[in-house]
């Protein structure tokens, strides 16, 4: 692609700024910074009150004190000037126009934001999910304004210019933080610090898997790079770190992560709480890493770190760009002032001064509208031009080009629910994992982008894909993934796996009690809609002696309650294959599946079209409508619910006994369902569940019994934990002869 | 302390083996490794089956490759080598005795258990709880019959010989991970990797704090040390990182962590997915890193190992010690099959073979016994001259040592309520996060060990005490602790720091929507029955246009299921008091505190002893406890209820309003006082929430409605969220006439 490059710096400079970072450099080149002497506040006298010149002077000691470079006065102006101010003032008037928002990163990154997007990131602004393009994400999300004024000057529809006025404004395609379901040319939903750089992981995991299998000598049809920007926050963040520590174990060459080092965060200098060697520890990472000290106007040093991390094939690469928050702000810049608030009416005059930017809000000048334009035809002759390689590559691998185009579009093959295993009613019993294995291992045959692994528990978790060998850095074909302890990189990475495209189905395991670690990533897997399979096994205090640090007791009811999540808890076999099956159809959440360590029998009466209304009448001996009492349970308990039924029916009693093995879905039935399985008349209504009752009054009404667990667990064997705890038949028979 | 060290390495192979890690060196050393060629499995030939000769052979082939070093061949029998060999069989005969649990970590930390428990931890066995013990964490929970066998040698009550053969069974007090409620000389729960050496962070913080308070020139009365083994598990978790990466910058001293090296985890050799460079990472975090590479036999490597670290005084230190995972059982030893089950019998056998073991199970030496038993006296000894120290101190400084004394009892200062500010009726109303950022200022001033922070959001949660500065290296006698953008490691230090003495009281804040980040920890609070505040601003849509990542709507829900903790959601001042005093009081447990972004107004009728019922009656114009409807609400819509109220009133309505500002109180309240607030009678009930209306049936019942949010916020001004989502006075007048 052509490019216009600033010549502010000379050559000399630029060999100075672009050093590779050796241990102890970082050090001694950042001492020139004064020692941390407690939170810096902006200052307090107005603009209006002192001349530009003194401005642009305190100005430039700040940069210099940020930047720690020699030269800082604002180039001669170029285009590339042009363009960069053109990103900041539309991050700044966008801001001020909601009055909300987060003017610090976008003024400090524009010139990183403009060279990724002006001269490497292939994308085609007409077709946002063209398959081949560059991944881009924002993990420092607040700086989104960076990224919607980046996507209107490429061209997105997405981020037109009315777009913009309505920043942060109810219905409009530019939300306070990246969302991939609202902005299209957004590939992930950032904010909560570090998923970003996770999910640019996962995205990069993506990439490298589907390049090792479907490229060929002659034609590489799979090959992208994945950039990510990401801050101090991100990078304190311990997300952040698990899932760049496995980058590096994989060698994701093409992940390149641009760190925005502006020292500020929001309490103040990152001195007061992360003095860390951030490079150091990326090298021990397996990482390459670049330093770039002048990332405000340092142009070609940010050109010329990315070519070279683009040139580096075997290991991600960090590059630091040092940079000054709120770049252009007189009294703000390089201060927490400027993160996350409107810069004000006076601020925002004195920073127009200051770069010289005379325009009204929202101007885009007609030279920067010019050479962006280019975007539109260059970006849909990227495609066409992929589209040709793809029908060469298709006449010469139609096997393969079939089973990739599936992968795109993520149409699911004809006939593939026929692999989820069903059971006839005398088929022995099992633990729900060992289940569960069974229906890894027969999709890993028919979904051709099933992918997944555990966090370290693959022979707990049961959830090894026995054809397939380990996605490694020298073998990125294989399918299982080896995320070591680390779950919540784990659920994050998913998250950008699942988001490459939409044929990629990630699934993700550890013990159901460790969502805890992991929460935060699939809260975004259920606002971004994403379909990841969390394999969740040891659901319960069934688990025995491993103790209440690893029994969950409120998970089921915190799941039920997130927004968009599939909380599917299995009872047997059949009921497995229906999480599963509905697990593969939702694509458009994760689900998380609670499965047993412990067996469990064969349930008459179970099954996947059972399921999927989430809940269903597994045997009942009432007639009308009308049992004597309504036995409910999931799980390994709904066995006890059977149990019960099978004693109090000997007693004469009409039971109805359910299943409940999804409260969402149950909840998404018509009310004429849901009356025929929980009519309201009968509220005679017992549940059994090995956790927290929590929530159940919903199924049972007032005067209905929940039998669970409102305290921690303890370490026992499992049946002693279930007789002290009180999850026996016998508890549920008792109730429900109180109620009838 | 006396020690007798065995003597079979020379002095030349020790100067090779305590080796101070430079970057390279850890690499370069760890390349006879043979690469990593897919997951290891035990051999299957049986030990009855070989020769123990042939069996030696192989096992030292495994040293071998394990450990990287030349002789290891088990030495002569000598004291410490029987006293190493009785931790290594205690806990072979405990988890063979409970068919369940993890042998192989004790085997292979056995070397270094010893040491540091007969040789370095100052403790008194006869009272775990004495304040300037040592504290030992073991962060790979999962080994505790470590610390079990250890307590037991050391002479601790909790753990006698019966105890031991009372593993993980129901009401012992030897459970499956370490719990610090159940065993008396355990300081924290742990289990959950990561965890434990976040918490040995905070230990260390307390430490550091109440020495640079209380010590004086002639007097260190605050002088100990936090030591902690950690595994190949714990270094991968983030929360592990988050916490060593601001142990670093905080210099903690006093802090020495051992990691079990052993190169294997869960799933296999470490290789497939933890290849980054430990040592050099935690020098980039600031520690100081030793590597001590034989930890099977190399007792004198492991004591001159810590006697550096001790030394150093500026940071916290890393001894990573290399070790073979179920050292000395012949056919398991550095697999994973040796992490988390039995030997079985033939196993043991083989083991007790090849170590040289002839004893019955659970068989103490008499020399070892003998050799331990000093610990009884000395311990005591410890102790009394600590007790004299401190009589001195208290002669020379008085008021110091009644503020520590109340710090080591946790005994809370006469009349500290009064601190709480209290609010008249007509005093103007304010955002919760404002209010209970009085209430913390008001607590630094009479809590001589409330101590806390932020994680990166203190400007925004308000959670400074102005009256301090920050807890830095440099300045350790102050209470406002950084965190940095950490919320996992600041929940887990947080622990730590409640779990070192009862009058400490931690703090942490931070986003509502971010505990799904720490809820691990939180977990760990709760189960741990630690007394940390969780003060949770942005508590609801409320925080308006950062959208929908930022937006709890789940969160009141899930920690509303979570046993042992108090989710608290004041409405305005009085209630954000009555919060505070909550969780003051309640020593057991953690709190949740959910605060506003938004202003809302005082209400009439709230109270601080309100919030300790949970729910009570706001107001009310019913007689008889016969009101037509109940409007219930919590935090911010406690409001809109009021409102909603005063329009019904004026229709002729009896209406009460009741506040539910935390269930778990309420729910502790006799069945009179629920009556009294929600008569069973009056089912015409609707509750508002800016929240899931997960739950909320308990308190509606089945005929009520719930107003409320279930599903993801959106990017808008707070006013048009309340209106586009129904969150609204006009909804719940609505609903209440439906139903009354």
């Amino acid at each position: 692609m052509a490019s216009t490059s600033s010549l502010s710096l000379s050559n000399s400079l630029l060999a100075r700024s672009v050093s590779h970072h050796r241990p102890g450099l970082c050090l001694s080149a950042a001492s020139p910074l004064p020692t941390f002497s407690g939170l810096k506040s902006a200052s307090s006298s107005s603009p209006a009150q002192i001349p530009i010149a003194a401005l642009r002077r305190r100005f430039l000691q700040r940069q210099i004190r940020a930047a720690a470079i020699e030269t800082l006065a604002p180039a001669e102006t170029s285009l590339v000037d042009n363009s960069v101010n053109t990103i900041r003032f539309l991050a700044v008037d966008a801001v001020e126009n909601a009055n909300s928002g987060h003017p610090g990163l976008p003024m400090g990154c524009a010139p990183m934001g403009h060279v990724l997007y002006d001269e490497f990131i292939k994308f085609n602004p007409k077709n946002p999910y063209w398959f081949n393009r560059d991944r881009f994400v924002l993990s420092a999300g607040h700086g989104c304004m960076l990224q919607y004024a980046l996507l209107h000057l490429a061209g997105y529809d997405s981020c037109k210019l009315e777009d913009l006025k309505s920043f942060r404004q109810w219905g409009s395609k530019t939300p306070g933080h990246p969302e991939n379901f609202e902005t299209p040319g957004v590939e992930v939903t950032t904010g909560p610090l570090g998923q970003g750089i996770a999910n640019a992981v996962g995205l990069a995991l993506a990439e490298k898997h589907l390049a090792a299998r479907f490229n060929k000598p002659d034609c590489e049809i799979v090959d992208h790079y994945t950039y990510c920007i990401l801050g101090d926050g991100c990078q304190m963040e311990g997300v952040a770190h698990e899932a760049c520590s496995l980058a590096g174990h994989w060698g994701l060459g093409k992940l390149i992560a641009l760190y925005d080092d502006n020292h500020i965060s929001i309490d103040g200098d990152t001195e007061i709480a992360f003095t860390e060697d951030v490079s150091k520890r990326f090298e021990a990472l397996g990482w390459h890493v670049i330093w770039v000290k002048n990332g405000n106007n340092g142009y070609d040093e940010i050109r010329a770190a990315i070519k070279e991390a683009k040139s580096v094939k075997d290991k991600p690469t960090m590059i630091k760009i040092t940079t000054t928050i709120g770049y252009g702000s007189p009294n703000k810049s390089n201060s927490y002032a400027v993160h996350g608030s409107a810069l004000g009416a006076k601020e925002v005059d004195a920073t127009r001064k200051f770069l010289g930017w005379p325009h009204e809000p929202f101007h885009v000048p007609d030279d920067v509208k010019k050479h962006w334009s280019r975007h539109i035809p260059e970006g849909a002759s990227l495609e066409s031009e992929w589209n040709e390689k793809f029908a060469a590559y298709e006449q010469k691998y139609k096997e393969e080009a079939d089973v990739l185009k599936s992968i795109i579009t993520g149409e699911l093959p004809a006939g593939w629910e026929k692999a989820l295993p069903t059971y006839a009613p005398d088929s022995p019993g099992d633990a729900t994992r060992v289940l569960s294995q069974q229906n890894i291992n027969n999709l890993a045959d028919v979904l051709p982008a099933f992918v997944g692994g555990s966090a370290d528990l693959a022979s707990s978790n049961l959830s090894l894909m026995k054809k397939f060998g380990n996605f490694q850095k020298n073998t990125p074909e294989e399918r299982n993934i080896r995320f070591g302890v680390r779950e919540h990189g784990m659920g994050a990475i998913c998250n950008g796996i699942a988001r490459h495209c939409p044929g990629m189905i990630p699934y993700c395991a550890t013990f159901f009690v460790f969502t805890d670690y992991m929460r935060a990533a699939i809260r975004i897997s259920a606002l971004s809609q994403s379909r990841v399979i969390y394999v969740m096994t040891h659901d319960s205090i069934g688990l025995g002696e491993d103790g209440p640090t690893h029994q969950p007791i409120e998970h089921l009811a915190s799941f039920r309650a997130m927004p968009n999540v599939l909380m599917l808890r299995p009872a047997d076999g059949n009921e497995t294959s229906g999480a599963y099956r509905v697990a593969i159809l939702n694509k458009k959440r994760p689900s998380v599946l609670a499965l047993s360590r412990q067996k469990v029998p064969l349930i008459a009466g179970t099954s996947i079209e059972g399921v999927e209304k989430g809940g269903y009448i597994v045997s009942d001996n009432s007639s009308d409508n009308k049992p004597d009492v309504i036995l409910m349970g999931t799980g390994t308990e709904l066995e006890l619910a059977v149990e019960a039924a099978h004693e109090l029916r000997k007693e004469g009693k009409a039971v109805r006994v359910v299943s409940l093995v999804s409260w969402e879905l149950f909840g998404e039935q018509s009310a004429e369902y849901k009356e025929s399985v929980l009519p309201e008349d009968v509220t005679a209504r017992v549940s059994i569940e090995a956790a927290s009752t929590f929530g159940w009054e919903r199924m049972v009404g007032s005067k209905g019994k929940a039998i669970g667990i409102d305290s921690f667990g303890a370490s026992a064997p499992a049946p002693v934990l279930y007789k002290e705890l009180g999850i026996t038949a016998q508890a549920v028979i008792a109730a429900a002869k109180e109620l009838c």
